[in-house]
């Protein structure tokens, strides 16, 4: 991708204004949500609402775009699909750079009616200079420049992370469960039924961007193969990028027809696509969620040999059967090890086997950084596990959320000096809103945190492997 | 089981004053936490703090046992493992029915002396007539007596969930992750080392009570095969068990002798035990909360073919793929069906094929209950499922939460005339405070909720096995 190229559509993500087409006061209507959403994102520039009668109240509107007396660099459309293809070939004249199209009833639609006008809207598009996410897409999210995908996404923190998603509930639902968790996307765009703008446009450049560190795709078929094939080995020679396949079941393929009108192909094809391209593989959202956010923290370990600590036996027991079937190992502390843990882990209910248990010696913070610091230097192990149960960091019932925050801080400065990789199960029990913010305040000082222990190993291993699924 | 056993067992949950024996007044001091969490569940009779020199500041405190002026039924020891017998023989003097001693440092030591200890403490428990829960545990949770395992323990529902787990931490953390989803237990016994009371004595109690209509079993091994094979079988005879094993693979094998120095044995072992005694199986803790939450709320579906409901068709898309791939089926809809809901789900996004997607027709709560009547009169189907990504729930920004309960209270009314089972997965994006009083508000309706569809069917799944992993 040439600088000519990656300039061209960076401008998309920063229009100097926006203009949405297609608006009416009902709350449930789409184009006055995306102007609430842009708003509510920060975008900086003007934002107008285009309605041909009516003037809205809460936003500056014009009868058309034309009659907008500056430049409208994107629009978002949400016009039923018989009028698009004009209003797109009122934005060529207007000189729009890009718009994002709502509307459904195109291609995906399955009927002649659909399919033509989805290539006449293509044909406007070209002959204007246009570029087009969409349509049957919720468009971009970019919270540097203010761009959003619906009124009411979480404003979320500017993240490392990007996405390219088929499906706009996908893309929504990426960032908004990403950002309860503190992990923040820079960009994300829903593309819909890809008519001009795609992963193979799009790829090449979230590769080069430099904001972005992994790259997440959520795709269920394309009509492109080779050159998504070729976008996707060239961006994940550049940085991780994390694919999550929907419709790889006959059925789910089917389910795909009505949705995106794409084509699809087995499971199988798409597995072998990733292993050729270097692309990590997602088993569900959840999964593509943990692996970006694990790529962007942290490096994987140079071996399977994992150290365990945990506050309670039963959860260390249980750990231990998960990581021995997830194909890791758990050699034992090296004698060094032992003698140095053994005056602060010494009490009943502690043990010195791995895992760790620190039982109620939990309840001394400050000897977290000598016991993490003897584990560092043990030679038998690649990588750390830390088992936390929420509720021995929500004990001591109305203190629970000034002493958790206490241990917590005690514990990242310990474990932010061990040199290698270092992971925590953060499991859920009671109490949400602790254990929501201890999650973020983990993220935010980039240790890597997961729900359950399982999650946490199926993300390591993933990105132990050199590529593919 | 005979009446008078029963009634024995049911006095220990039921004790009419209790007392901690080896409390202080720091923070952490174990038995004060346990007071503390006495009073907090809403104990009603006396509690009694036994220190030989000080008064303690907030119960009322006695030098000894025998000191007590009235009865003592029940009580907690958390005293060094060495002063324990004695405190035992206290108690048989004093006429305690039970105690539930927290001190670890017995038999899960791997010690002579540990070893020594713990028969100690069991002659000086037969001798006096005291049974005993523990050592090495948490003891007794029960909501309607106002016992508690810890004393920060969330004040959960009394439930229809009981549990009997060998592991203190699994115990707690199970209740206060089921509290959270608003699923409660009304027994739960941390039993530890089990020098007494355990499984073989405590199945066939509440396999009686009537009060439990699903019983969860943590077991990391045990020294009583037999009596535990027999209790099992005859126990989900009565009413369902599910089964979730600790130290299933060698390595976790080793963890547990350092926990509670039980016998083990593979996990095939325990598979074969579990099927053979009609349990059923759960991988991890969540999916025996799981489980139990469906068993209580739901009959297992008459057969495999399920209809779903979604609202975005990315996630239509992607749990068609995990439907087929769990082993379900997903027919299309009769012909009356789709003609019924055609005038409802006919815009652009929507589809009448299976998954039905109700796309932006989600937004018009009046027509649910025709549409899931249309699709229970549907001869195709054995169950529902019903996808929804809780961003949907929280359109419209600032009137997120009481649109949503409008919308929630409109799909459980429609839901509740479904005659065959329905299941909702609720996925978890943004705005956990508002995701987490819908699912208790699902619960309360005694509709399963679940938070992935993965969780759902495998437990759907597994409540259809007549028995067994």
């Amino acid at each position: 991708m040439d600088d000519r190229q990656y300039e061209g559509l960076d401008a998309i993500f920063h229009p100097r204004s926006m203009a949405a087409v297609g608006v009416a006061e009902r709350v449930e209507n789409m184009g006055m949500s995306f102007l609430r959403g842009y708003r509510k994102m920060g975008f900086k520039g003007p934002l107008y609402a285009i309605h041909p009668q009516k003037k809205l109240a809460k936003f500056e509107t014009f009868s058309s775009l034309e009659a907008v007396p500056g430049p409208v660099d994107f629009v978002q459309i949400s016009l039923p699909a018989r009028l698009v293809p004009g209003v797109v070939r009122e934005c060529g004249r207007k000189g729009v750079r890009a718009v994002s199209i709502f509307s459904s009833g195109f291609r995906e639609s399955g009927t002649a009616e659909g399919e033509a006008l989805e290539e006449e809207l293509v044909r406007a598009a070209r002959e204007g200079g246009v570029r087009v996410i969409g349509p049957n897409c919720m468009g971009i999210y970019c919270p540097e420049s203010g761009m959003s995908l619906r009124g009411d996404m979480t404003v979320a923190p500017d993240g490392e992370l990007a996405l390219l998603s088929q499906s706009g509930g996908i893309a929504i639902s990426a960032v908004m469960a990403a950002a309860e968790r503190g992990i923040g996307f820079c960009k994300a765009v829903s593309y819909g039924n890809e008519c001009d703008l795609g992963p193979p446009e799009l790829l090449p450049y979230l590769a080069r961007d430099p904001k972005v560190r992994v790259i997440c795709l959520y795709i269920e078929g394309t009509r492109r193969p080779e050159e998504l094939r070729s976008a996707l080995t060239a961006a994940a020679a550049q940085k991780p990028v994390v694919l999550l396949k929907g419709g790889a079941t006959a059925a789910g393929s089917r389910a795909v027809s009505s949705h995106t009108g794409a084509l699809t192909g087995t499971g199988e094809v798409w597995r072998a696509l990733a292993r050729q391209a270097g692309c990590s593989w997602a088993e569900d959202l959840d999964e593509l969620i943990d692996l970006a956010m694990l790529y962007s923290l942290s490096a994987p370990p140079a071996g399977k040999r994992l150290g365990l600590l945990t506050i309670s036996g039963g959860f260390g027991v249980f750990a231990t059967d998960q990581v021995i079937r997830a194909g890791f190992e758990m050699p034992p502390l090296a004698a060094e090890t032992r003698e140095a843990l053994a005056p602060y882990l010494s009490a009943p209910g502690t043990s010195l086997a791995n895992p760790v248990d620190m039982a109620a010696k939990f309840f001394q913070p400050q000897n977290y950084e000598t016991i993490f610091g003897a584990l560092d230097r043990d030679p038998n192990f690649d990588a750390y596990l830390m088992i936390v149960a929420m509720e021995y960091m929500t004990y001591l019932g109305k203190n629970a959320k000034p002493w958790s925050e206490f241990v917590l801080k005690a514990l990242i400065a310990a474990m932010k000096k061990i040199r290698r990789p270092i992971y925590v199960a953060f499991l859920h029990t009671a109490v949400d809103d602790i254990r929501l913010a201890h999650e973020r305040t983990l993220i935010a000082s980039r240790l890597p945190v997961f729900p359950t222990v399982a999650r946490c190993l199926t993300a390591i291993e993933r990105t132990m492997r050199l590529s593919g699924p």
